[in-house]
């Protein structure tokens, strides 16, 4: 680490903890994003069948200039998830959490206690989501759909989205006909 | 405003004023921006004779959904400032402080007592100009030179400057020719 760098984020180590955690909040209203995507799994690799798959995550972005930043979230404030460098744009890195149980314990309640401001709305949408996959209520067809029409409503409603809402809930019904 | 953003609002007035800045100073450290951009300014209209002026800016940026927290700045957090929409992107908003004087008595004591992090090392390159015009300092070709020279290591290093520092040293004397 660069040693301006490492002054910043010794200061910030000494802030008092309640302070450190303030200006996080603040940090991940700006550069953080809760978001909930659907991918397509394949499961089949003969038969080439697949199925949706939610992905809640949390990842919070930043240059890689000051990605010191990102590792002391990971290191010395929420003490797990992964950084790794984006592949577009390249100069970017993303902290991010998927594991389910994490962001049920650890995260959810951390911005339970710390509210963010501009991003409060989405983030209870997110919480939400994860409640119910903790529920596990998207293993029921109506569950999922339920989930899947809350995540369209996150973000801007859902414009960035690769795959439309009808898209998915006409394929969905594939992966329950078991069930 | 929408009720919903005002209930974030409220709860973040609710805080305590240390722990609303220490999520300013977060927030800032994300979405915020010091820079000091060089523009042409006619002065003679007749003769289309022009100077060099020195534009020392503090920002915050946001998007129209969110522009609360850029009241919340204005009217709340350092009750100076103003608001306006982005030419490019449209749907940005602009929180900014041009003043010299408020930039010097009330921008930078408070980014002295609330630390950033990310954004430390060029706020300091910042402070350091505005020291400077307080100063007059811009008021010789060489004190000009030297604030152009700061300003140039700002900001990923004037990657994204109109004009190169060669063309505005080498047209710079001509406003000094009577200094």
């Amino acid at each position: 680490m660069n040693k301006k760098h490492k002054k910043y984020y010794d200061r910030l180590k000494r802030l008092k903890r309640k302070q450190l955690y303030y200006f996080v909040v603040g940090f991940v209203d700006g550069e953080g994003c809760f978001s909930v995507s659907m991918t397509k799994q394949k499961y089949n690799y003969k038969s080439l069948e697949w199925k949706w798959i939610l992905n809640p995550v949390f990842q919070v972005y930043q240059h890689e200039d000051n990605i010191e930043i990102l590792e002391l979230l990971r290191d010395y404030v929420f003490k797990t998830g992964r950084i790794h460098r984006k592949s577009s744009p390249y100069h970017v890195f993303t902290y991010s959490i998927e594991n389910h149980r994490t962001l049920n314990e650890k995260i959810i309640p951390f911005f339970r206690k710390y509210r963010l401001a501009t991003k409060d709305e989405n983030f209870e949408k997110f919480a939400e989501i994860i409640n119910r996959i903790v529920n596990k209520e998207h293993l029921s067809i109506n569950g999922f759909k339920q989930i899947v029409d809350i995540a369209f409503t996150m973000n801007a409603h859902g414009k960035q989205r690769k795959y439309s809402k009808e898209y998915i809930f006409e394929t969905l019904p594939r992966q329950f006909k078991n069930s």
